[in-house]
């Protein structure tokens, strides 16, 4: 099955996994904003520790009424910009159309799904470190595993298509057996770094390294993980002392959120903050420290926004 | 009863009450540090709303040895020198001198009592916005009302006589039945706003014109109100309130932490932050928003200092 790929919002996320795609022999339609003039002159970047590779022949477009109807789409959009779903992705659709939601947060597939109540909808959680570096131009720093999961789909084949034209392609992909639990898990790394790199103007190995703050950043992943077991997603302990590993190994890492902030472009707050904090207050747990997080980053966007 | 007085620490604090202390005829010694040659010769200045005025000869030392005994030292330090007074106090004490810490935080009074177990300690509470804006030059901008409470005073006579000294001299001024009580009052301002003012980089007034940071400024106050009941200093929720009400009407101000920040000085994080939380969390009661305010504090500290 040979599956025909659109790819909107070509950023560090969609240009990183639609490039791999297209780079391994792919259809892959990519929709870009800014950028559109640039790549259709220039092609596309992309700087991988896997290897570097260029792009030349993009199918490029800057709106999709001028695309056709895919198989797959891939959002690669920050949520942010997820109200423009509703007429950005009609000329996309067909009946059995995939539409994975590689974005960061809580909630974005019941949101889109509020739109597009027969869509198969799935999300996809990116571990990967990579930054959009200028026009058409992607920086894959470190790790790059991608992990489905379904949230409504009657075409199961399709996705696990999707895995394997992305392991051809060089990308690790597994399919996450409770797209809850994969959210969550995402949560405990987005939730404390992306907030905390913001607020204290700083990287994740900054704050890794320094005790206070590296306590803190574990106070504000326990508290995600009862967030999560109070919303049926059980995730241990266990977990944190892994994630907060993983990131005291990892490259010295400004999180898209830091940024977004150092651009003074608009904050993921709501799907990575807000949503999560009331689900689980929903649940009967309040994060207190996530709150306060979010409190703060919410005083220091209004600030610049 | 003329008492002589002994400031140390002539700065915001020491400078306006020594100061007005002085104006009002009292015999009032002030130690300086850096300021001692530009007082010398030019003497003291204290623009104040109350009125401005200038004190030509003041009685300046640089050097507690060079002094002798008083009645009353009033200790305008930053809690971050207190342990200099071990040093510094000895040759301003005789068997009946009473020492008055117009300190933040808590826990000021017991550690100056573990090295002088026989001393009249009182604690001061200003309630007043004044900063030291140059050489023997401080700015008085709004309130300045003086709250002093006995920690171990076995000469009440004089407190009073400090009180009364106080009001002759325009500064309102009154005894707390409980330091403990005036303490933890304190603290619901200095607690949120001190911190807070550094980690968002702002202003009193920023933070409680935008709805999510005076969201967090009053649960901040709240937990402080929880870590007071459990202290067993019964303030009720009506003075949170309060003090947020003030705020909102009072002058834009940076609180002394700011300024401490904004010229890259240690930051009073023991006495207003740690101290509170370790008694608070002695006392069964975990404050989980202002221990992630002192992480944040510890955190940005230790990048410049």
């Amino acid at each position: 099955m040979n599956l025909k790929y659109a790819v909107i919002g070509t950023g560090a996320i969609g240009g990183f996994y639609g490039g791999m795609l297209a780079k391994s022999g792919k259809e892959v339609h990519f929709l870009f904003n800014t950028d559109y003039e640039y790549v259709k002159l220039n092609g596309l970047q992309v700087d991988s520790i896997t290897g570097n590779f260029h792009l030349r022949d993009v199918l490029a477009y800057n709106n999709t009424s001028d695309m056709s109807p895919c198989d797959v789409v891939i959002v690669g959009l920050k949520t942010t910009n997820n109200h423009l779903l509703k007429t950005l992705l009609p000329p996309l659709i067909k009946p059995d159309t995939l539409v994975i939601l590689i974005q960061n947060g809580l909630g974005v597939e019941e949101d889109l799904a509020k739109d597009f109540p027969n869509l198969n909808i799935a999300g996809g959680l990116g571990f990967i470190c990579s930054n959009k570096i200028g026009p058409g131009h992607v920086a894959h720093l470190d790790f790059g595993k991608l992990t489905i999961g379904t949230f409504q789909n009657n075409n199961p084949a399709v996705l696990q298509q999707v895995c394997d034209d992305l392991s051809q392609a060089g990308v690790p992909a597994d399919i996450a057996p409770d797209l809850n639990v994969a959210r969550w898990k995402k949560l405990f790394w987005n939730i404390p770094f992306n907030g905390m790199t913001v607020v204290l103007n700083t990287t994740t190995d900054k704050l890794v390294q320094n005790d206070d703050s590296r306590a803190l950043i574990y106070d504000l992943m326990l508290e995600v993980m009862h967030g999560a077991n109070h919303c049926g997603a059980v995730i241990s302990e266990g977990f944190a002392k892994k994630m907060l590993d993983m990131t005291i190994s990892m490259t010295p890492y400004a999180p898209s959120m830091k940024l977004d902030y150092d651009n003074r472009r608009e904050l993921e707050i709501g799907y990575i903050y807000s949503h999560p904090i009331q689900a689980a207050l929903a649940s009967g747990y309040d994060m207190r420290k996530v709150t306060m997080l979010e409190q703060q980053l919410k005083f220091i966007q209004q600030s610049y926004l």
